[in-house]
């Protein structure tokens, strides 16, 4: 097991990284001895994970609660919020309880968006189950929902108190979930260090084969890399945007197309892939670096074109990006391979352009 | 004008109290100059003052834009805030967005949670029009909506940016929005300071008859003691909690009636009465206490007894309340006037024949 900390001042906390995490009631104990503990989980992973995990919450000595949601991150809405709340409050569960997500970042949004506001806020651990959640989704204390109107546009920033990421559990995970990980892997290669973006590139096929030695290293150091992003900016009022690099583009796909039609790893590949292209074109980055960003894309399975979107369609949804300032497009585009910047005043013209030809 | 200030550290704010205040450009300009203040007030209030509010704001240099909720306590739920999220992103309201709560209590929860969960957070500022709100829930940042199963269970501590007390708007109160504004005055002195009773009481034809000077008095005052708590235990993990004298057994009423039958600050007087009575039944308070207090409520125009509701009702909604710990209820009780105590475990048999008999 590699431990890793989210240094945040009284909120600072521990990432466990290991296999089998699920059955170590030690990591739990501090968190939910003499406590309600419910189980916020889906139909999909509930059903695989939920009884062990159950095991270990109660030999950690907690009671237990299982809420179980819908899957998808078409059910990343209010309605499906409420089922925690009405279970919680039908279980009399006070401000001492403790919401443990079970599964991956829809389950973990959820779980921490609800304990953000159940009673103003409770206590919540975080116990992703897929690549993508625990590489990326559940460090970091970004909780929402999602709105008719535009992607995690209803949230709060929430810590987690701890976040144990069981390896093993990555032995379930459909392949397409998978590659949807490895985009956001490939993401922090690309913002943040040439050197792990090369070694994502010479392992690339064993990350596909889910060669277990590659998949702990991946995890490790996405999570050194977020953790020291976000400890140097918990609200993201500077650095911690380019942790968004491929998302504006890829929130924009999502909602064009219906949320849970494209992954959400899918999109961000494909956001990836166009932001890179445009940071070619707007003459920041050599063109060749965009297209060995791309082919790394396509090698680790993942879509690099998006889907044919009408410009003023995704200018609509673009617009409505949390990063923009005054009505203006904030991007994230690259300078270099591992080296990524915030342009708050994406030119317009040649954006319609590129959008347009996309 | 007299300025208060609530002491939080980096967010500590001010409180303005006086009349015309609404007209002072001044007062919004540091918060909302060059920004989208979005003015959140309802149907009853937004005629009166929401033209006189929009001028101002223009003035302080911000463009506007006016939400408009249906009035009342039935209507602090999920779907009604939704309009405000919708209304945010049709604009395109973006993360510098300012929410400036125009109204009562209800319209400063509403506007007060939306700021804390758009976008993971945007900055608000309270502009309180009835006594309630001026002398209790504009401060101290509890946001939140009620929920079928419990009121206010859904919220979060979000504090504003400043609180602007015109008290030029009392004049336009219901006689019963008065009194239930008086009510939360009355549990200042009941609570916290004897000799702040002793004024109430000597001046509660004055408060009454609307008497300007009286008024002013009571709200500085009032807002005195809640910023002095606030600032000692933000989140209610102690001495907080004593503010809700009276809010467990008035949240039961509110809810076991329907939200909105019982204003809130009526429900807590009654609750404030049968927590006077309760004290005294158990020995803590001196009966003639207890009725010195309830006679000052019906004095300020309360109701001092509850409506006929059954002892599992009154147990269910009480057994829901927020300072609950491992299934126990907690109450505030009266120890003296002036001095309240945070009871963990009130004996449960003597609580159930009281409420039968209540």
């Amino acid at each position: 097991m590699q431990t890793l900390q989210v240094a945040l001042g009284e909120r600072s906390y521990p990432i466990h990284i290991g296999e089998r995490l699920l059955a170590r009631p030690d990591l739990f104990a501090p968190h939910v001895r003499g406590r309600l503990a419910a189980i916020v989980t889906n139909a999909t992973v509930g059903p695989l994970y939920a009884d062990a995990l159950e095991r270990t919450l109660v030999q950690a000595g907690a009671r237990t609660l299982r809420i179980v949601l819908p899957d998808g991150e078409s059910h990343k809405d209010w309605q499906t919020l409420d089922r925690i709340f009405a279970a919680l409050l039908e279980a009399r569960a006070d401000r001492g309880t403790v919401l443990v997500a079970l599964g991956g970042g829809v389950a973990g949004d959820m779980a921490g968006f609800a304990a953000a506001t159940y009673q103003r806020g409770i206590v919540h651990l975080q116990v992703p189950t897929t690549l993508l959640a625990q590489v990326d989704s559940s460090v970091g204390g970004k909780t929402a929902i999602n709105h008719p109107l535009g992607k995690n546009m209803i949230g709060a920033f929430h810590q987690p108190v701890a976040v144990v990421a069981d390896t093993a559990t990555l032995a379930t995970l459909p392949p397409r979930e998978l590659a949807a990980g490895l985009a956001e892997v490939a993401k922090y290669g690309a913002i943040h260090d040439l050197a792990f973006l090369e070694w994502i590139e010479a392992h690339a096929g064993a990350l596909v084969a889910r060669d277990a030695a590659a998949l702990a290293h991946v995890i490790q150091r996405s999570c050194e890399i977020k953790a020291e992003i976000v400890a140097a900016d918990e609200r993201e009022s500077g650095a911690r945007a380019l942790l968004n690099f491929g998302h504006t583009f890829g929130h924009a796909i999502e909602s064009a197309e219906g949320y849970g039609t494209w992954l959400h790893g899918e999109a961000v590949a494909a956001g990836m892939a166009m932001a890179a292209r445009f940071s070619s074109r707007l003459g920041r980055l050599p063109a060749p670096d965009a297209e060995r960003l791309i082919a790394l894309l396509e090698a680790l399975g993942l879509p690099v074109q998006p889907p044919r979107i009408a410009p003023e369609v995704w200018l609509r949804y673009m617009g409505r990006d949390k990063k923009n300032e005054a009505g203006r497009i904030t991007l994230i585009l690259l300078d270099a391979l591992g080296r990524a910047a915030i342009v708050k005043d994406a030119p317009e013209e040649p954006l319609e352009r590129f959008l347009a030809a996309a």
